[in-house]
């Protein structure tokens, strides 16, 4: 993979960039990007070796897409256009039905990889961009029997290579699972900031009361809106299923509260417990 | 400070026996627990040196009381009926209000110093205590002007020389915002556990698809329930009132997903992303 294209010079984008060529030297990492801002900050850094534009990418042995995941959607037919029939074009969505399904019946569709890294911070931007990102984490490959074999074995190769573990996944499946263990995640650390903050904005006084652990569970509040809305926009039914099931759990915490029921907390608590036994297994 | 009585030798009371007696190695811990296993783990590890029981305390030049709120309010009379002229008794919960109330009339009440030290983990249990803990953490004391100036001092010492922060607030104002800041994220984390593991128990392999956020976001799912159903009691009010604007909060967001409006959305993100310069200043 002498010549790869970085569309999106991000945090995603760019720590997949360090990574691949800190083991590929002879590697030339090429930068597309319609922020030019952070073109120029991914070309300062280092993690990007020259800037290039769309056309360029008939050149290209590997095109990452890196950027929201409506854009992808919009953009991912044009790549598939413009690559050459032994290119390989991979995306890092948190979505996978509606991009699989926009390049479904494309021509060039066995050139195309439906990835979903699992991995990332809640920072953003190439100077966001770390090594060693994607060691130990999972990538979710999915409908990878619609890839031809040769371009899968070298996906496998530049995964395995930077420490990923991959598993396999349908879109649709991969679309439900992920509302409840991500984007879920990411609506209860939202709003949980946006209560306090309303609360408390005029009481400066009181975030000195805020201990590690509502740092813990507000971090993912402080993700990017360009990034996050686009996937609850395409993931909407099953996140609108996840948000009703944790409403209602809520609403049966506080139910059991008014009723003094606090046996019933203490056994909701323990029950899930058992989370513990299922953080021991996640990096 | 000669002798040193920890009423509950878990993560909290346990952390602080290992800074002090680091601080002052001429000083003797003793240790009071209802779990006997508990004490002979912390007489083990050498979080505390002799096991004692609750009449020797008549000794004590200062009593650290952590344990669950609800049997602080029921210990509480005891413990000052024993202590000494000179004895100061803190204590370590997550309620202030039904604590210092529990006191008020007490003859001794001069002897008390209602602390909060803003620090933990998820863990418990003696094993669970750890030098440092306190280090840049916050103390929050109420109703100080109720306790003995010389007193005061000797506390204050004691708890700057761990590294701690000095904040001082009435007991209701604490048990409000306390409820927004602390009560709150547990029960969001809970939730979301809950939701999560109902959803996905008999789907093994989903939990490959969790990632740092989500791990991140249900950390306080861990947390004891044992410990944390008295505070939820004893801040009902508070904690139904937060829990119902967070309800609201979710479900204003539903809705807005309901009715594709995802520029709202991006705008609800964008105003919570304020939280980034909040939880910087969080240590």
């Amino acid at each position: 993979m002498k010549n790869i294209y970085l569309i999106g010079v991000g945090l995603i984008g760019g720590s997949f960039a360090i990574d691949i060529k800190k083991n590929n030297p002879e590697t030339v990492i090429y930068g597309i990007d319609a922020n030019e801002d952070h073109l120029d900050e991914a070309l300062a850094i280092g993690i990007i070796q020259e800037k290039a534009v769309l056309d360029d990418i008939e050149k290209a042995d590997l095109v990452i897409v890196s950027i929201p995941v409506d854009a992808t959607v919009k953009l991912l037919p044009t790549i598939l256009d413009k690559i050459s029939d032994t290119g390989l074009v991979v995306d890092a969505g948190s979505t996978k039905e509606a991009i699989c399904k926009a390049v479904e019946h494309h021509p060039k569709r066995r050139n195309y990889l439906a990835c979903h890294p699992i991995a990332g911070t809640e920072n953003s931007g190439p100077t966001a961009a770390i090594s060693g990102l994607y060691v130990g984490k999972t990538n979710i490959i999915c409908e990878v029997e619609k890839t031809t074999f040769k371009l899968q074995e070298k996906a496998l190769k530049l995964f395995t290579e930077i420490g990923m573990r991959i598993r396999y996944m349908d879109a649709v499946s991969h679309d439900k699972h992920i509302a409840y263990v991500s984007h879920l995640s990411h609506i209860s650390a939202f709003m949980l900031g946006k209560t306090v903050i309303d609360k408390e904005r005029n009481e400066r006084d009181i975030f000195d009361m805020a201990g590690s652990g509502f740092r813990s569970t507000v971090r993912l509040a402080k993700s990017s809106p360009a990034m996050w809305t686009p996937i609850f926009e395409q993931n909407k039914e099953n996140v609108i299923e996840t948000l009703e099931e944790y409403i209602s759990n809520l609403q049966h915490f506080k139910k059991l509260m008014e009723q003094d029921n606090f046996s019933e907390i203490f056994n909701e608590m323990e029950n899930t417990n058992y989370i513990k036994q299922i953080l021991n297994g996640i990096n």
